[in-house]
């Protein structure tokens, strides 16, 4: 039986039993479906208000090409702002597919994004690291490196990410190099380019287009570039220009609104769901008419505040079940989704933090994500990339694994047969059937510690965050780099270098 | 906006705004709905699987009394195997209702357990107690009323619950006494009578009879007593004399199969569904023999296994995606279901705690749990009561209810206005729709820290248990009794002084 998703890999591991951890796949094909928590007419009013907001306040785009785009395709242009008709974005958005495949240069690894498949990805931007040893600290390349390498030998995440953290010890304007260099050499899983300014989207592209060949590129999506809209209702250049940089290679921006209900929009999660409705298919709609067809992905962040203090909270109820209603919006208008993720405002991978980053991974699971951004690693709001926190988050990635596979209902998971030969009030342990199903019956945990109470007490006492630090340590020394073509790495550090070597350092 | 769920308190305090803390339901009535899994093929297998195992293997019924109801309704007895043909104990089980309310001492927390709401209770059975500053340790009564107390102050929690943990400086027959009055005079809610032999159950009959009127309890259910089935396959006589003592008394059976996938079931999912939903509509089935109409709940208890230790697991994701199916279940018959609650294996408060915890309460909201018995405290597989992780819980219940209330469609949560009024590129924190809104826009929990890292490494760096022990201290001491008639107290306390002094103590 195939219990897990697709993926060649996996289906060769399964074939050969070559390996002897966990069966990992490429990516999730999931068999518990998402829930719609809304009826289709509750997704009419939404939709209605979203084109609403469109029509009659419009959205500001900064870019004087960006809004000449919209103005050849009929929007009605007034200085910045650009008003859309009811029905129109939805009507431009009409060409990006539902779902493609992002190659990795391991192509075993490939993903495909849309439809039921599931992609996991490490968490993306933030400045600081931390873990039990060194506590916070300002990231470093060496951590960025750390935290690939942890990607790369995680069975349960697909995607080597972006900007796991951001490697401040690396000029501004030449960190995006080291990153996707990082990417493509200490991991073969598909990744994510550079944003901050267009000149460093096309770097992404251009490293991309070394190692797969710039004809397989320009037919096939190899990177992904998340792209956040300023909420409420502005699209700056920065950002429709990395949209530009994207599409024009034919590869996928993930479009993002990022909203702080009360702040970047309304207290209410109606009207931040139209709005983020809005905000994104604009940016589909402007990827679409750069370049008709090319892969985009309808990207969600919803947050709240604490009501005392007026601070961002993550993890919390209100966006875990706002996203069910996003992730049904994204299923009607046919794109793949971009939505929550391991969210805490916990500075420690302590009961806060777990407790809210399962709320909400377990939201992005019910409410359809195709790709879950900051499946791993994320504290602080975003601020820190926590190391024990990471493999913790990898533990809840695999649970959910499991979690996605449904219940079989193949008539030997009945275990008739068992319950003939064990019949009432004995156990099932030895059984024939027990013996059969023993070793993939149930997902392990690399930081639960189930032993009993005296077992746990005269081993120490541990936390779950002083197992996950050990466990850290040990794949990171386990950790061994993907293969690459020698000629194809040298050519990657000679377009870092001079890259590099043509600008000054910056840095800010 | 009626955000929330029943209950006429619920109703008084928000027609009235006499309440400054959380608007608190006397129970929920869900907007999202439980997520169906299965299609109702499915189901269809899994019931005629588990009619196959109730004809091929049947169960073992210890008590001839109530082997001669079921051989009087039909059924074939061989020894102390019922053997039942398909369909049948359904049959026998369709006059329990699917719905029904046990009442409160407070007629205001009275509470409705079926349909679309759901009742959360503390948790049940631990012997061991413990907190940060005393560690782990026997449970006393102390410790018992001071659960029953911050139930009662818990505005989360809608049900005292029973056993919360074993006052064990209280002889074994006596204690069940003090356990009831606890929960009559210490909390005016709802609660659980005692199951573990039949005459202590009539003792907390007779308890709430003094409370209640005879009459009113003899046509009113007032009391649930959670019954397990010794899985697999076997109604022993203490648990069939728990069912008759309750019914009986026209009270609320619960009938729980704990099945450990791979020791008393198999370790397949399907069959521990197929065998659990076996073992539980014969003890339905037995309730309504002895008295057909009577109030029972259908209860569920899943739980895997450690691989590589053959310990018990708890939280994990096989037991959270059986629970949707084991959902379906209850519903296809019509019945009440309690199923999973905040379950960990986790010794301490920590990081795997509340991932555990936190996945199973999800699935229990999503498989349509209409009594999450374990709502609170439990830690270390059940084993022991957390201080700490009792009121950590308790947040999570009380981000639950934000989640079950769906996402709002009135007009006004589409802040129209306030897009008009607030623009792109502005922040919505002065405007009137967020002025409008403001004070009940998310849930607020009590343990969460939301500050900045400066701030929380200022106060302190306190983790999230740290913060939940002050919590703790704070409820207990604020802690104010509800009020009680003298007399009906005085009645009590005669009533337990006069079993106490009828028997020596007994120790085990």
């Amino acid at each position: 039986m195939a219990r897990r998703g697709g993926g060649r890999a996996a289906r060769v591991r399964e074939r050969t039993g070559a390996e002897s951890g966990p069966v990992a796949p490429a990516f999730i094909t999931r068999r518990m479906m998402p829930h719609d928590l809304l009826t289709p007419d509750g997704l009419d009013v939404i939709e209605a208000k979203a084109d609403q907001i469109l029509a009659e306040v419009g959205i500001d785009v900064n870019e004087p090409e960006d809004r000449d785009e919209f103005r050849r395709a009929g929007a009605s242009i007034d200085g910045a702002r650009v008003r859309f008709e009811p029905g129109h974005v939805r009507e431009l958005a009409r060409t990006a597919p539902s779902e493609f495949t992002q190659h990795a240069r391991n192509p075993d690894k490939s993903v495909v994004i849309g439809g039921n498949h599931v992609v996991m990805a490490p968490a993306y931007g933030s400045p600081f690291v931390s873990d039990l040893a060194g506590g916070r600290r300002y990231a470093s390349l060496e951590d960025f490196r750390n935290f690939v390498k942890l990607t790369h030998a995680t069975p349960w995440l697909h995607h080597s990410g972006g900007t796991i953290c951001e490697p401040v010890d690396v000029p501004v304007n030449k960190r995006h190099l080291d990153m996707v260099y990082s990417h493509l050499t200490c991991n073969d899983q598909a990744f994510m380019g550079s944003v901050t300014i267009p000149e460093r989207a096309r770097d992404s592209v251009e490293m991309a287009r070394i190692v797969f060949g710039a004809d397989f590129v320009d037919e096939h999506c190899v990177i992904l570039g998340n792209v956040n809209v300023n909420s409420p209702l502005v699209w700056d250049n920065a950002m429709t220009g990395a949209i530009r940089a994207y599409a024009e290679a034919n590869q996928a921006p993930v479009v993002v609104p990022f909203i702080l209900g009360g702040a970047m929009g309304p207290v209410t999660l109606a009207g931040d769901i139209a709005q983020a409705h809005a905000e994104t298919m604009v940016g589909v709609a402007l990827s679409q008419l750069i370049r008709p067809g090319c892969p985009v992905i309808y990207g969600n962040f919803l947050s709240s505040m604490a009501l005392r203090s007026g601070s961002p909270t993550f993890g919390t109820p209100e966006p875990a079940i706002g996203s069910l209603v996003v992730g049904q919006m994204a299923r009607r208008v046919g794109l793949p989704l971009r939505c929550a993720g391991a969210f805490t405002a916990s500075k420690l991978p302590d009961g806060q933090a777990m407790a809210e980053s399962t709320m909400s991974m377990m939201s992005a699971i019910l409410c359809g994500t195709n790709f879950i951004l900051h499946s791993a690693g994320w504290l602080e709001g975003g601020l820190t990339m926590g190391y024990e926190k990471f493999v913790m988050d990898a533990d809840l990635c695999g649970a959910l694994h499991r979690f996605l596979e449904g219940v079989s209902l193949d008539d030997d998971q009945f275990a008739i047969d068992g319950f003939h030969e064990v019949g009432p009030g004995n156990h099932f342990f030895g059984s024939q059937h027990t013996l059969r199903h023993y070793e993939t019956a149930f997902f392990d945990s690399t930081t639960a510690d189930n032993n009993s109470f005296e077992q746990w007490r005269d081993a120490g006492e541990s936390r779950t965050e002083e197992r996950a630090a050990a466990r850290v340590a040990e794949v990171l020394a386990e950790y061994e780099p993907p293969p690459i073509d020698e000629s194809i790495d040298a050519a990657l550090l000679d377009y870092m270098g001079r890259k590099k070597s043509s600008m000054p350092d910056m840095w800010y």
